[in-house]
């Protein structure tokens, strides 16, 4: 049985840019911020940094080179640089590999950083070269997860109308704690009649059960645990992580039911082994999960054990996710407010838990917080990462 | 100081498909083919695989998915799947980030597999949309390389015909060894002549000079050194792995002098350290270096001290890495008549070490081999993975 990572490494600098439409940056321009403000929260030099991992999905929307791109934009010539690449769990992924190398003995601090230019035109196998032979085949990302909902709201005995209710309110919660972030890419708060009023993008979902599409970086300066003191007197440490990949056609798997995803499941069972926790909704303070859709935020608060088969929905309503409830989740405003810049998403995610931990979250902090999850899920929901943070 | 890999990891399973132009196989018959072929080598089952890492430049050219690529081909579901890309440097970072995540402790037994599908369309970048924006404000890679082999001649003296007669000379070898390699693309020996006057394709460097478009997969079973002799009596360790990237625009750097690759150096000058390696002329004994061009495999000679700078051309003239030299080169044939499917190429040529270090390379089998080298180069030049594995 091998013996995990528990301990063995820690998160002494964040760094993260402002996510949205950044038309007044390059792909390159957010990469040197997010790495800088990485460095200097960890009071370091980028000599310091012996080896990096990059988290790219498309580097530069295809038109830009992975790990040549980040040494070129940094100056970090003569370290190793690994582009890690992972669908939606891109970044918790880069992460993963980057915390492996440090605890193998290879390296004693090294950088992960995801980045993402999104806006400049749209993503190839979306529209610009037409559907992906996966899609072609099957579901578009709101398809799927459009069938997930209709097939909650009727599995767990809701109407249409009180389905889309419950949704709106993961909405209305993410852009709330948005507007608290000065970092967010929808810094504004939406009440329930213009989620449920918005545009169909795909039954039930309307635009306001959606992420968007953005522009952004985020960075993380990892070491030895042991080491960790000398750099911060706060460090945070990684507690237990797992990664699990499962069909990319989920559809053709006659076990899925579209109640939920066996990734998320599956590596958030590794990650609580390797932390040792055994009851998520008590020992986990606050949750950074996926939220590309309000669904799947639901269907995660039961994947990740917060709560049990079809009580997801009344976890939202009864406000035990919001920032004054006992499991805040997507303190950050999610990848619905926050916005979704694959490859830096996981890393941002990170980036809110630290943040949270060291009590530096300004108008969106929470109180008590000693331990934090981050949750991707990408594929569509073929593959997902978990990791368990915490002082 | 970090203490590195040294005898952590061994490899106790390699496979690999016949490379070309494979019109009968899938992207994903090829990760079928190359992966099984390792797990029978390994005399194990795919469920013994706790985890994978791929190797994957385009997957599938562009039209494939990754980490779930692999899943859905080897049925290889509920694990964790990392897909690594580094240029053409792809296949050794994904066995370098398998190695560190073995020696994390994270886990005991994994797979790392590399595959491409690159003859059924050209390379996107390269002629479908138009030069990348890279080639666009520099080089491609043989106009790099081309320039590279002219500025070798002038530097060491050689005209530019008695130049091309050494380059030719490299091709002769690769082809007489790939001739006799049943898994090598191009099973045909060359003449000189013939090389020499094949069509040019950027001066001095000819069709022959040139590496091929090509199909394939290969794949290798890792696990921890403390238990691999449970799986065979004959594991191959890893002595020493290092990575280097520098800059993506090597033709802007005023230092770069085109007579070899800093990021072979430094690559090979860590890998080095941690085998314990002094003198590699004397402590290698075979090595598959990476001969995008004919030029490349003179220039690695030097860059990874087989021989000074500007005896790289004495030492392929001498014999001196032919299969009767002090040190063969590409036994396999090398990229130049194996073939060069991008993400599989730093894994077969683990392949061919370890073929070579077990006595298993049939009519092209050297003596007394106990420790191989592996190189990879690729961004153009910007990115170097060298690795030492022995008995």
């Amino acid at each position: 049985m091998p013996e995990g990572l528990k301990d063995k490494v820690a998160i002494v600098g964040v760094g993260c840019t402002r996510f949205g439409e950044n038309n007044s940056q390059s792909y390159e321009d957010m990469v040197v911020e997010a790495g800088l403000a990485a460095f200097a929260d960890a009071g370091i030099a980028p000599d310091r940094i012996e080896a990096a991992w990059f988290g790219a999905y498309s580097p530069n929307n295809g038109r830009g080179k992975a790990s040549v791109s980040l040494a070129d934009s940094l100056r970090l010539y003569g370290i190793p640089i690994t582009r890690v690449e992972n669908f939606c769990a891109t970044g918790t992924d880069a992460f993963r590999n980057a915390s492996m190398a440090v605890a193998s003995g290879m390296y004693d601090v090294v950088l992960v950083l995801g980045a993402e230019k999104l806006k400049d035109r749209p993503l190839r196998g979306l529209a610009r070269e037409g559907p992906h032979p996966y899609q072609q085949e099957g579901l578009t990302a709101p398809g799927i997860f459009g069938l997930a909902a209709t097939r909650y709201f009727h599995s767990f005995g809701l109407s249409r109308d009180a389905g889309k209710e419950k949704l709106a309110q993961v909405a209305v919660k993410n852009h709330y704690n948005g507007a608290r972030n000065p970092k967010a890419h929808f810094q504004m708060e939406v009440t329930p009649e213009q989620v449920l009023k918005a545009p169909m993008v795909c039954d039930p979902l309307g635009l306001f059960d959606c992420c968007p599409t953005t522009d952004g970086a985020a960075a993380a300066v990892i070491c030895r645990a042991d080491m960790a003191r000398k750099f911060r007197p706060d460090p945070v440490y990684l507690k237990g992580i797992g990664l699990r990949v499962f069909t990319g056609r989920p559809w053709n798997d006659s076990s899925f039911d579209y109640l939920g995803f066996p990734s998320t499941r599956a590596a958030a069972d590794e990650a609580y082994r390797m932390a040792g926790v055994q009851n998520p909704a008590r020992e986990i303070d606050l949750a950074e999960v996926h939220d590309c859709f309000t669904i799947t935020e639901i269907l995660n608060y039961e994947d990740l054990g917060f709560c049990r088969q079809g009580e997801g929905a009344a976890f939202i309503s009864e406000g035990r996710s919001s920032l004054a409830g006992d499991m805040p989740v997507n303190t950050s405003g999610g990848l619905k407010s926050f916005g979704h810049p694959i490859g830096a998403s996981g890393i941002r995610m990170i980036y809110e838990v630290v943040t949270q931990l060291r009590g530096q979250a300004g108008d969106r902090q929470i109180k008590n917080a000693r331990q934090g999850l981050v949750h991707n899920l990408g594929g569509p929901g073929s593959v997902a990462c978990v990791a368990v943070l915490g002082n």
